[in-house]
Order: structure tokens, then sequence, then C-alpha cells
């Protein structure tokens, strides 16, 4: 026999998300639920009810999906007393002992429900048998003998439902985009993102801005490009000047990017560049005659991967190439946006939300600033299928390379 | 009759939230609904089906109600034709016109559904009878005479569901606390909050850190404490030599907090006062003896307001209150954190994690910084009356006091 | 006889910039100063000396002058031993201690030059006679009748130098801008600057970005504008939607600035705000049929104050006014920034970059925003009468507003 | 004979710097020169006048050295015409054009000193005969045929002086440390840092917050430890916890560092591993039962690196090893900073600043953060040998360890 066990719901468990949350649980984690009763609140006041039969497999999978369901509000409808052990030692606690959220919470001890007293995260419970009552107790304040709750059984955790309508500032809040994720592994995971689009015949639209090149990461973006892992680039004048001042003189913006030194008239570099390439006659034709040699905008010229360089009130230049007026150059992105299968966003925001602006929900986006309020500001767009870093540009790029090409 | 209409969801509307979204749209919104069909998809793959008849009292608002409803992918069951009216001039749009989403959209045309060619957001969707097609179209690219989509009849929007399971790194991102947010309306409900706590009999507890003083909101605070709107406070040693600094010598680490000078020898007030403080005897003996005679710990030592100073690794003396222990220090956060109605967390990382740690998901907390990686973090605690601000210490507490008292 | 005193400097003093600090505080605090040997090191290698005799019209103003020169590395050439006085208890310092520097120094004690052990900053400096031995103390290791030393004289400080040429990335590091000074003195000291600039006959340029509207200000910056201290506005077409729409439905973004709930229907507005714009012909048209009777674009064509919209590619619309060509848009921003006086940039950083190409470096400029990485970047471009702020732009112009017409 | 040039700087070059500055970047590009007039400008109002005469074992190094000399106000004491060259094309500038500075310039033309108008940053100064007048042009709006200045002979640049005293807000600004430098270039300059500090007999301290760990930067720390390459550990039980979780759980507060998922149970994973370090006595411990076998914590105890764990109040558990009295860790990290040559600070404010608080300004320091805030913070305390890096510590540690080790 399937083993089962029956759960409750009961509170604002529609609009709270609560119940959706629990069904969707159970599926993710491989189980199956029938809903033996649901009763819907219909009014602003009124709660709703809900009881559904989970099952599983196995008795230890049926464990861990009803400890997740326990967290998110769903309690045992016919509970039992909670599992007592004595804590084995000072500031030692018993194996498998239960980790309190900041909840509301009762433990149930003789058929009786004791609310814990001082509830605060991660601390253990531990019951009194005089009085009888309940409190948290942190780490260092576990006394050997102390009878601390274990497993998930005989606890309920009451979470707050979600204000109705708009009541004012106060409510659930959300924290962001965060930089304290594993960088190195968060990069593998969108390398191969990157090399199952180009697999599975998709388009990658890479946006970088200038600091792209000023942190080092012309090479590996170029190598990018050169190798086919980008089939557009939409950037700005700026990025554009920077490339190649950079192919031209082995500086962005007056800085050697491998001495970290500013060679005497490197101020003057990127003026020099664009009015060489304006004498060459554009970027393409500053490479056929060999003045450009390297770096992303020559390994595009060299494999055919168009770009859009857009201009702004910013530019010095502008390059011929640069589309100047918004309009024209809004439209010259639209198309890109609209034939991208995936968009990689590198240190710049006026670019991003250009683009973005202009893409289905459809689209991976990955983006990537060291700024989380400029990640912060592109995700709000509201694509589903996007993921966000906050790392520095000049590391990305380089590691995203050596993922995808090594 | 009362106003209704059908709808139907369909999809992953359970584990995506939609369903009971909707639910709690009709409900905030004034309306009501019956459930006609519920359908679970009870596997990973399999999609559920729900409909139901939302009614209200007058048909403009169930107007809005089907609006918003279609927003979030429910669409009306007996579908009629999308209405088109023609674009009164260039680049100017007939009177409620359809405003896109960038999900997956269909508009109902002569009976059949056509999708919507390229869609993205904040566009109309003009209707091209030969074909027939649809697409959508940005302001400047109306062209009078433009069949474009008004009202919601008609339109079908299909919002890409949830990925199951922890797919990857990719999936729904959500932004985070933003900046741009009207800055003295969220300052002014922070206020009435405030102001409704202690009304009702509530205790506040502020929890600054030594910007406060640096930023020159002192004062505000000093006025807050001593007009009762403070019944404790949590904060470091560094605060209270600051705040003792200014009264001492009107400077804060040395900067004159009005001049914005660097008086001589001001670089060693800040170790003279605790010397001074320690030779008097403590923060209470320097009241009585009159050397200290306004600030923030003036006024909690003036009122009787308790304070908690916990010491740490970077204080300077400390002061003879300060609490160098941690976990002595913990436990005196961690009462003051269970007694406390609303919590205000004045630019402090260290001491709102700590404070933070130890709050039930119940208390109010309002969360200042100008680091909005900060206010993420201890957001991410998961506090159901919560309220975020990004915004400048040194405007924000002289406001505040200013909407409390004024 | 005028207090004199004469100072010895040793070292790289002229390449570290020592002597020019040295020469110039003697004259910022009304002293006087003859140079009576300077010995030029021609070498890289080479140490330079300068020895000069400082004058000052009373004793105090001297022993200040030279306590600042002391702390800058000069030293009296005519050593005494340094004053010793016992700690009157445990933790506190004598009065007038000397407040330790984190760089190497010696006091001279019995005609002996001592080096102080394990300097390191704000500690005092206990000298040993057993050894003899000088070490310092932080407050807290102080005891009762410790020896401490006290006033400036028979104390060497020896700064490090500059490490000559560019030698990596080490070096004399600063920091940048902070979000830690008292907000409302500086606000206070702006509004002096705008009023005193306005009184002189000035002319003064606002940089505004959409922020501004979102977070608030618009009302006192429109304020500001109907009162004449704002001569000229270049912003951007966003800035101009955000603003209109605001007028017309008293939203930003959709959403209510006043009771910051997003109305039905909100979404749409700021399309809604460039169609109706666009139908009435322009912002002047919309302001003289009455559809524009509020804002800071109204009060601008109310009040003859000229604006520049340039146009960027994340724009909607574009409004009629908005110049959508980079280039040209850039002539208009460069007319504008020629002809100002003040330029004040409030949170954006396109448009202040643009501005901010334009301008000499005697242009005085205060430049605003909650990011401090734009606040740096804006004032790297070396402009010798520039003040930044790191703060809330919600709070920051209803201050500023109210501290100029109040 | 040896190329000389005589120049001539005028104004308040002392306080300014600007003397200072002309004298050291003599010597720096390996020229030299000898004072021939030097009247320093004694009260508030005078100027200074110096004349010097520049030498240089070629023509080419000496003009270099005009040219910088130049753009620090230093001027050819004995003018020429500037020389004049056609733009050879509409948009394209002429060998070596004169790129302009944003201060005050004049030109010599035909005998004559012309103020250039309308001056700013990177243009080219376009002569007309006809007036004669001078004026800036940026690139585009070249002509050909337009006479522009080349060189350096025959133009005058006047950098406004620093106001003397503190004139209120307004001053020289100066912008702080910024994400946008080449990240590898300058993580290799800091990795050949640490190899030549190791090679000279130096100790290195490493100064890591609990961020390396969630980052998945551990490893690499790990492996840095295991080289020989850390001679000690300053850090707080937070980082030593997670650390722990990671060697025997694999994750860090619950998430899975490779895989980025967050296994069932993995919240209560840190309280956990505190519980067993207790229970084992501790840390080394631990260690010699097996049941902790990698991370950072284990090299430490495997390779007698020893380490400070200092406690704080948002500490859980904490570890025996933690020293919980602020005063107590406090001395402990006294004597670290003491015997360290090299220290490096990892993603922590707190730490880094009790650290840095008892460093001599001698010491090197690299300080690495996301935030740029914190590393400017770091940065303000002075130190003549330190480095900044505003990147990601999650790829920075990996990174750093390559360059050190492969």
């Amino acid at each position: 026999m399937v083993p089962t066990r029956t759960v409750e719901l009961e509170g604002h468990i529609i609009d709270s998300g609560t119940m959706g949350r629990c069904f969707g649980l159970v599926m993710d984690m491989g189980g199956e639920f029938e809903v033996e009763a649901f009763d819907i609140g219909r009014h602003k006041d009124e709660e709703s009810y809900c009881r559904m039969a989970v099952r599983a497999d196995d008795p230890s999978l049926l464990q861990s999906i009803l400890h997740e369901l326990h967290q998110n509000g769903a309690n045992l409808s016919d509970p039992v007393d909670a599992t007592l052990d004595p804590a084995p030692a000072d500031q030692v606690v018993p194996t498998d002992f239960y980790s309190t959220t900041n909840h509301p919470t009762e433990v149930r001890y003789e058929g009786e429900w004791l609310p814990v007293e001082h509830i605060e995260m991660d601390c253990a419970i531990v019951v009194d048998p005089d009085g009888p009552r309940a409190y948290t107790a942190v780490l260092n304040a576990i006394r050997e003998g102390d009878l601390v709750v274990t497993g998930e059984a005989g606890i309920r955790v009451d979470p707050p439902d979600r204000p109705r309508g708009s009541g004012g500032p106060f409510g659930f809040m959300q924290g962001g985009v965060s930089s304290e994720r594993p960088s190195e592994s968060l990069i593998e995971q969108v390398a191969a993102a990157l090399v199952e689009t180009k697999e599975a015949g998709g388009r990658v639209l890479v946006v970088p801005g200038p600091a792209v090149i000023h942190s080092g990461a012309g090479d590996a973006l170029a190598r990018l490009v050169r190798e086919g892992y980008v089939d557009a680039i939409s950037a700005g004048n700026g990025f554009a000047v920077h490339d190649l001042e950079r192919a031209l003189y082995g500086t962005s913006l007056g800085m050697d990017i491998e001495t970290l030194e500013h060679p005497r008239k490197g101020h003057k570099h990127h003026i020099y560049t664009i009015s060489e390439v304006i004498r060459a006659g554009g970027i393409e034709d500053a490479v056929a005659e060999g003045l450009v040699e390297e770096g992303v905008m020559y390994e595009c010229v060299a494999n055919d991967v168009p770009y859009v360089l857009a201009g702004s009130i910013r530019d010095d230049g502008p390059l011929p190439e640069t589309i100047t007026d918004a309009i024209e150059a809004q439209n010259a992105i639209r198309e890109q946006a609209h034939e991208a299968d995936m968009v990689v966003m590198l240190a710049t925001l006026l670019h991003s939300v250009a683009v973005g602006n202009c893409l289905p929900s459809t689209t991976k986006v990955v983006c990537v600033d060291i700024n989380p309020a400029t990640v912060t500001q592109l995700l709000d767009r509201g694509s589903s299928q996007a993921v966000g870093m906050v790392t520095d540009i000049g590391t990305f790029v380089p590691m995203l390379a050596e993922k995808v090409l090594d």
C-alpha cells in the first residue's frame, strides 16, 4: 500500500499563494495528492480550508514532502504528540532536532497544543514538562538533558497572511539579487545554457557596455565571437571606440589594459581612433586596410557577425557606423531583439533597457552588472527565463569564455 | 441582475500561483467568484483547468476586474471579436487602446484567433484585415487610420509557466528594493505607522548606526526619544561615542556637524569623549554631573528610555555601559527584540541583523539604508510586516521626526 | 616680539606634496613663514631638505599651526623632550594627550629619540622609563600612573613617501565620496551657493533624471523653476514624459506619487501622455490648451525657461520636442553647458556625463545620486568647483527647495 | 649639449600642489631640473612664481616631459607661435593634434595670445585667421582645411587654484575606487605582490568574510593556505561555521555550492555544524577525529596556520574557538596585525576595519569588496601601500589562486 498522510491548510491560503505552493511542492518532489475537501473563503475576511491526501512511493520521500508542506503551513490532520529527545550535552542538539521558522508555532504535548514562547528563527524548541510550556532555545542556551523537539510530528506553524489589498507600504518584502552566490558555479550554468542554445540552433545576442573593454574582458568576448557563440552585438559607439582603441593602441580610454599604465598622450587615443576610422571610411574598411587586426569589432567583421551601434549624447565622434537617430537605432535594436533566443547583457544599463524593452517574456536573459541596482532594474521587466548576477564583468567574461570553450 | 462573466484559466495555474492570484484579485477588488469547474493536473506535465463565474455590483467594476484577470492569464470563456478603432492621427492612439504585456498574446478577428506578431511591452496592437494579421506597434509607428485594438474583449494572454523543480539558475527573477520610490510619501506612511503603534500602546525599538550621527540626524532622533516615540535603543559603542562626542564637542569623528569643518585636534575628540565618560563613571553619571547635556544618549537617560550598547571588535574604548561579551549582548538584544511591536533599523547592518535574527515574523519592521544590498539582506529574513527604504539617513530621520511631531 | 619657531622637513617632500601642504597650511591658518634653507633632491633617490621659520600673532595660534605641521611631517628643529603626564586613572588619559597617527613615530626622552613600538592610529603613547621604551596604548590598556605623552613637543612623525613612478597598483589610495556626511548641513551650503549664484546674476542649469519624478521630488523642482532659481533644464524624453504623466494623471510610470498605489490602467498612462501631447502638437500647445497645468515642464513653459530634451534608445514616444539625433542634441546641450555658471545634476548618469563633457573646469557643479559609483564617475572629470552628494533625490530636492525659498 | 628648455609656473602653485607635482614629474620621467627663480607668495592672496630649467638626455624625452608639465600648468618661458596644420578631411584631425583639457587655455598666434573660446575636454583647437580667434571643435565639427593646433608649443593652460582654507563644500573633488579597471591584470599584480612578500620572508594575513564561502571561493582560499601563501587568518565565527558546514555537508547556509540547490533540511546544517564541533570539543578535535576533512579551517589546522575567530552579536553558536569578548578579540587581532607584512581583506567590513585600525601605514594592504563604499571606507584610513578592488570575491579568489600557484 502506498504510504499516505492527510494534511490540512487553513486561512487565506489562496491569495497568499500557500495552497498553490503546497500543490506545487508535492508535484515537484515526486509525490501525488488528492484534494478531499476544498472550501473557498469568498469574502475578504473569510478563511479557506483545504484537506488533501498526500502519497509518495516510499516512506522517507513522504517524510520529506511532509516536512516541506509543514514549513509552508500545511499541518497533519491526525496529529500526534511531538517527539522529545534529551540534549546529549550542553550546547549540543539531539539528532534530527526541529529548527524553528520565525512564524507563530505550536507543539503538541500530551494531547495539548502549547504555543512556543519567544519564537525566532533557527532555534531548537525545548519542552518543559512542568507547566507544561514550550520555548525556543539558541544553541548556546541548550543544557544537557533539555527535552528538545525532534522530527516534524506534533508541530503546527502558522505563516502570517499577506495583507489584502494594498494596505500601505508594509507588506511581504522580498530581497533582490544578491552578490553572495557561488560565482563559479553560476557562471558554469550560464555557459551550459549558452552552449545548449547554440546546439539547438538558437541565436545569441550580446549587449556589451564599454566597461567590458575597460575591465580587460575584450579578448574573452572577441574569442566568443570568433568561435561562433555570438550571433549579434547590440552596443553603443563608446563600446566600439574603446575596443578599436584597444586594437590600435593597446589602451582603453588611455590606460594600458595589461600594464595598467597611462602612456603619455594616451588621453588622445580615443579621438585618434575615431579620426582614423573615419579617414578609412568605417570599421569594415579599417579592417580591410589592416588598420584594425584584433578585438571584438574585428571579429565581428571577420566572421560576418552583424552589429548595431546606437548613438548617444555622451559619444565622442561618433564612428561612421553609429546610428545617431534614436528612433532609427531603436528600430534596429528591436529587430535584433526579436530574432534572439538568448540575450547576454554585460554591464550596460542603457543598452540593456533598450533591448529588454523589445523582448517577449519567453526569451532567455542573462544580466550581469557589478551594481545590484542595475540588475534589479533590468529583472523587474518580468522575464520568465532570466538570471541576474552581481559580479565583476572583468572576471565574468573570461571565466565564461573558458567554461564555454575549454 | 448582478453583472456576471465567466472566465477560464488553463495551464500550470496552481504552482505558478496564477489561480491563487486570480482568486485574490477578485476579492481584493470587491467582486465575488464561484468556481464552476476545477480540474487539477496531478502530474508534472499535466495542465490544470479552472472555470469561474465572476460577479460585481456594477458593470464598470466588473470591467476593471476582468481587465486585471486578463492581465494575469484568465480569459473570457465566451469570447467575442476584439474591438478595433482607427488611429485618429499619426502617432496618436485611440481612446482606451489596449497596451500589451510582453507575454504571448492572441486577438480574435472575425471569429479567428490571430497570434500577435513581435510581441513586446507597452505597445498597441494593430490588425491588418489583409492577411489577416495582428502585430504590435510602438507609438511612433502608428499611422492615421491603423486599426488599433481597444478595450479588453477578444484578447488572450498566455503568461509563461514557472519552470517546475529547480531547473538551474534561470527562472522567474524578481527585482528587489529600489530607491526610485516617492520618498516623502513613503516617509509619511512610516510616520503614520509609528504614531499608530504608539497610540495602540505598542513598543518601538530603534536600531541606529553611527551614520545617524555622522549624517547629522542625531538631533532629530533625540527629539523622537524626548517626545516619547522611542521605547528602547539597540546600538553599538560607536553610535553612543559619536553621539556623546557631538554633545561634548559638536563634532562627530572630528567633523563639525553644522559647519562641516574639521576643528584642530578634532581627531582626538572621540577618544577624549570615552576617557571623560569613563572618568565620570559612565553615561548616566556623565549626564548627572552635567558633562552631557544633549543628544540621543542624554535623552535616553533623561527620559528613562533603556538602551543596549553591544560591543564589537572595531570599538574604541569602549564606554563603561558597553557589553563586550557577544553572547551576553545577544541575550540583551533578544529581550529587546521580543518586547518590540515595531522596529526601526537605521543604517547599521550588524545591529540590524542581530535584532532581526530574534524577531518573530509578525513584528513590524522598517529598514533604512543607502546601500540597496543592506536593505535586501535584511528583508530576506522574511518579515510579513516590513518596509525597506533605500535613502539617505541624514534626510530620512529629520523628515520622519517632522512628520511625526508636527 | 612675534612668536616664532623653526621647523624642518626632510625626505621626498616635494613630489609627495608634503612641502606644498605645509606651506599652504601655514597660510591657511593665518601664520607666516620664511624659507631659511631649501635643498632640492634632484634625482629619484635624493631627499630634499627645507628649513623654515614659522610665525603667528599669538602663541596659541602658533601652537595650532605647529600641531598641524607636525601631523604632516614637519618637525621642530630645536627639539625638547616629550612632555609626560601620569594617567589619572585606569582607562583615562591626561588632558592634552598626544593621539597617534599610523605613521612611524619617535618620541624624545632624556635627549634620546625612542621609536614608538607597535604604532597604530588613535592611541596614546606611553613611555616606560625602564628600558627606556615607548609604545602605543589603546584607551582600555591605560593604567593609572602610566606616563603618557602630552602636547606636541618632542615627537617626530615620518609619513611614508609616495612611491616614485607608477610602481604597480600599490600606492597611496584615497577613498571617494561617502554618504556619511551631514546631509542637512551640506544641503544648506548647496542652497547658499545657488542663491549666491543667482544674486550674482549667474545662470543655473539643472540636469534632472526621471528618478526626480518617481521619487516624488517633481513638485519641489517645479517650485524652484517657478521662483526663478532655474535658468535652463537639460533632460531626456523620459523625464518630461513622467513629469507630464504626473500632471495629467497624478502618477509616474503608473504609480500614484502620493498614495503609492497603482491605479488600474495606470500602466497605460505614460503612453497616453505622449499620445495626448503629440495630438496637441507639443508641450507648449498642451500647456496652452490647458491639458497640462502643473509640473516642471509646465513651469518651464509658463516662465520661459528654455529646456533641451535629448532622445535616447530607451525612449517611449518620443515627445515632439525631443531631439532624436544624438549629435544635434549634443550641440544643444553644449550650448546650455557653455552658458551655465552653476550646474545641478540630479540622479542621471547619461545626461550628467553629456553636460559634464562640455563644461570648463571653472563652472560650479553639484552632483547628486544615491549610487556612489555615479557620483565618483562624474567627479572624476576634474571640476575645481564641485560638490558630490550620495543621497536620496526624493528628499534632497524638497529640502533644497525649502532652504532656498523659505 | 643636453637639450634644455625653461618653463615658468605662476599662481598659487605651492598649496595647490602644482609646483610639487611638476618637480616630481620631471624626476619620475627621468629628466632633471634646476630652479632658477623661486618667489613665494607669503600671504593668502599673493601668487608665487617659479622658473626652472628642464633637461633630458634626448629631445623626444624632453618633449614628453614638457608635454606633461604643460598639462599641469607649466608654460614655456620663451614661447613661440602655436603650430597649425590643416585638417586633411571632414571629421579627421591632423597627426599630433593638440587635445584640450577643460581648463582655461590660450594659444599664441602671430605673437599674440588668443583665449580659446568654449573650452571643453578632448577637443581640437581651431584657429580662424580672420579675427583672429581660437575655439574648440569636437571631432564631428572639424571641416577639411580647418587650421588645427598641433604639438605643444604656443599653448598656455591655467588650471584653477584650489580654494584656500575650508571654503565650504565646493572644492577639488576626486572620484574614488572604480570597478572599471582591468580586473585580470590587477589580480595578476596582486598575485605578484603576494609571491614577492612570501619570497622576501614576509607574513601574509588574510581577513575573509563569510561571503568567501557563500560565493564559492572557499576551495581556492584553502588551496592558498595549503600551499603556504597564508600565514594567519583573522575572521569571525560566521566564516568558520560556513566553511565547516561546507566541509560537513557541501552547503553554505543550506545551499549546495556546486549545484546551487537547497537540499531538504539544508537550513539546519549550520546549527548542526556548530553542535557537532562543540560535541567534538572544538575545530582541532573535529579535524583530529576525521569529522572535518577539507576547507579553509581544515587546512589551517593541518598546516599549523594560526587563526583568530572573533565573536559578534549576529553569531550562531558560537564555535568553541570563537573569542566572544570584544576586547580580548581585539587584542588577538592587534597581535596578528602587528606581525603582518601584507594584509588581504576579503569581503568583510567589520573584520577589515578591526584589522585596519591596528595597522601601521607601512603595511601592504589589498582590499577587495563588491561594494565600492566598503572599499572607499577601508582605504580612507590612509595606507601608503594599498590597493582596492571593486570586484566579485567569488571570481577574485579563484583567479588569484590560479595566478599565484600555476
